[in-house]
């Protein structure tokens, strides 16, 4: 009972600290191990594997769209990354510099990428000549750096896993249909899988990628009021292509410059999960992402013929679900505050007198709810809760975001709704830079896009009181 | 027609030049291509779907030992590496180090991963307490960066992808059994998918890994008579953890020493795959391992019917096996020559005349053997001819290289061997380092292993003449 308490007196609550909660959850829970390399974190093996379902399902989605992977070298010399003038101003601050391969000097420093626009563009000037060779539709995962101040776990590390799509094609309009369709992937998966609503829209021109025409985004809200942009889709244009000289000959034998896209979605995701979801006893895990996602608690486990049970269910589940037993020597009332730690969606209780009745218990991570059913039917039960559970994670969190999402028509408004319910305000907006800055100023909120769904909520901008051209969402923001 | 030629001459011929016909097969079968940042490769997308391909059966193979995949950070603070002797002085001439961060000089160098082993002690140092902790069965798929002087594809490059497990365990004979099971998984791996039969054996003091007590290794034969190195595992008994003082406590309440082991295989072993199976023509694929398994190849497409009937096919076959119908306008020659090219292991050639009589051509990639099989059995007489490949590219490897291993009694035969016969040598050994250095530099030929399955030659050191201890095999070695 001592060791119960003190599994469940380790967090910090939500309520009381929420960055501290944050910070709690990911170390108790296992996803991740600080190193004594500054701001770089170790991805424990809960936490990988979480990666590595987000990883497998977003790939398989990618490839349905036609995309390759391929592997780039993770170093950019320094007279490459400078090709592009925006992109390099926008990220030479951040980089880790090589300087020295074993004890010499090298006479071209490289830099660790920060992201790989530069290598595909030198790339796809090697291989692209002919219209024939469009589209190009090739992503990597692997990780990348930047020399970041403050690092929190997954959502600011100065080394983090992601994926990065780069495309070239023909025009215009296929340039710009990709950098739409892949944020709709990421729009989709993260509905779908993840169970987190996201606000899809464009960047504002101070947000957007250094390099880009137009970058798009998905934005989230978590628990705490705040803003995480989740993913990002940009349009580059012709302007790298310009830039790397990446030209194709077309139908009438023409020569012309590719237009480009580039996308990313990283481990920052698992922050979102985390944030969205969890609670005060841990995470709660979709069950679509979960590595785990039954737990089979045998109660009363030397009694004869419980473990045997636990582990012929788990025989039976484990043809549909990821299913494990904790047959550890701890209490079953450890193993619950475990299990609801690591946010595995449900645990099923069997003990003795479980067996007599030939039923077991479920139990939901999210609601608590007990669920008595018999084991003639488990499967089809666990099937139904898991179900269930994943689309009302969905709708709780749509509804939590709804619910923190307020409309302000002018500065008092604003900065009330800011000083006092966190969360994402709409506002008209001139458009104008000036404005963004001093909302900036004195609220701390930035514009979190231009979303595809607008409203209009009045006339005029809520800073100057110009006449406005947009709605806009606003928040702070990780 | 001209065009058909084309593909064909510019690969060199193997027996001409064999370095050359590598370059020649890499670069034409499009699986990588040279970027502006020296010595490394991008991985194009069909080098890297058969990386993938690798990754995924041999990550599926770990996991069935337990194993378990994390994500360590890819920089190395240079006091850590310098933690354990023989380690930092085999690797710290061949590493990449960043001196800034942004415009700031950095505090301490870090370098960029050679190896991760100093990251794991560390790692295992803090989350290692008692014997309930042991085993720790990690493993991470990364990329790692050897600053190398002169590179070639796969075989050497600065920076390459590959797996590297890391284990700590309570005893001496835990870490020795770990060692050779996964050795075993590789040489499993290496023989049932990728049709390459291997040579299990212990490397000698001078050919160990840095740092370990015992290297083990898994060697092959390329076609050119040379050996590859292609896989290691590593026992490091306590000396890293004396280093790095990771220690647990025993069930007697005692602290004690983990044991530990590491293990690797990288991207060069697709080296061992073009090397040991490619042909004239370019690479031969085995089956297992393809990226592209059948492509079919309609004949006269443009008839009413046949490119229907192709795609037809594409469905049928498609529920088994990795199929492409090749659609595009080039001529059938052409399409047979890249097919060929990048070793999709059958071809299925169907035109009007094959519809009418209701069949099609097999033709495989290794034999050009043409199998005309009835469409109505077509998924079955494709599995079958996939199978028979299979078995029949190890079967083929085993012989090539059991007809050039040779038995040398004394260094006039070895050097006779060496200058007329590539290949690997078998001969006894006294163990002395200085018979090794001999040997090196008379002939150009190390020690490969100490087999598991030693054979007793003759009495004798092939070297020195002193009683030998061992039998060894050697070689030229890529
Ligand atoms: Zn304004
Ligand atoms: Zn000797």
């Amino acid at each position: 009972m001592a060791e119960e308490k003190k599994l469940v007196e380790e967090i910090t609550s939500m309520e009381e600290d929420f960055a501290q909660w944050y910070t709690d959850v990911v170390k108790k829970a296992e996803l991740v191990e600080y190193s004594s390399v500054r701001g770089c974190m170790i991805l424990r093996p809960y936490g990988y594997a979480i990666w590595e379902n987000i990883q497998r399902q977003l790939d398989a989605e990618f490839k349905k769209t036609g995309v390759e992977n391929v592997y780039m070298p993770m170093f950019i010399p320094e007279s490459l990354l400078q090709k592009e003038k925006d992109h390099v101003e926008g990220f030479a601050p951040e980089v880790a510099w090589v300087t020295h391969g074993g004890a010499e000097p090298l006479q071209e420093r490289l830099c660790v990428r920060p992201t790989s626009e530069t290598l595909f563009c030198e790339f796809y000037s090697n291989i692209i000549q002919s219209y024939r060779d469009l589209p190009k539709l090739y992503n990597q995962w692997c990780s990348v750096v930047r020399w970041e101040k403050t690092t929190r776990p997954f959502l600011r590390s100065m080394e983090f896993l992601w994926q990065e799509g780069h495309t070239a094609h023909a025009t215009a309009e296929e340039a710009q249909e990709r950098t739409i369709q892949m944020l709709n992937v990421y729009a989709d998966f993260c509905e779908n899988v993840l169970a987190i609503p996201m606000i899809k829209g464009k960047k504002s021109e101070k947000e957007k990628f250094a390099g880009a025409k137009e970058t798009y985004t998905i934005e989230a809200l978590m628990h705490d009021g705040k803003a995480l942009q989740s993913g990002t889709s940009h349009n580059f244009g012709d302007g790298f292509a310009r830039a790397f000289d990446i030209q194709y000959t077309d139908k009438n034998n023409q020569l012309q410059y590719v237009h480009q896209t580039s996308w990313g979605m990283s481990t920052r995701i698992i922050g979102a999960i985390i944030m969205v979801h969890g609670d005060n006893s841990g995470l709660v895990l979709p069950p679509k992402i979960a590595p785990v996602q039954i737990m089979i608690i045998p109660i009363n486990q030397k009694k004869e013929g419980v473990l045997d049970k636990a582990y012929e269910l788990k025989d039976r589940l484990g043809k549909d679900f990821k299913v494990k037993v904790d047959d550890s020597d701890k209490s079953p009332g450890w193993k619950f505050s475990e299990q609801e730690m690591r946010g595995i969606p449900i645990r099923i209780e069997i003990g003795p007198k479980d067996i007599q009745a030939n039923q077991a218990v479920i139990v939901r991570r999210d609601t608590r709810e007990k669920i008595f059913v018999s084991l003639d039917e488990i499967e089809s039960k666990a099937a139904e809760v898991l179900e269930k559970m994943q689309s009302d994670m969905l709708e709780r969190a749509r509804a939590h975001r709804d619910a923190h999402t307020y409309v302000a028509r002018n500065m008092e408004e604003f900065e009330q709704i800011i000083n006092e319910k966190p969360g994402f305000i709409k506002a008209m907006w001139c458009m104008d830079e000036a404005c963004e800055n001093t909302i900036k100023e004195k609220t701390g909120a930035t514009s979190r896009c231009m979303p595809f769904e607008q409203e209009h909520i009045d006339d005029h901008c809520v800073c100057c009181g110009k006449p406005a051209k947009v709605m806009a969402y606003w928040g702070k923001a990780y």
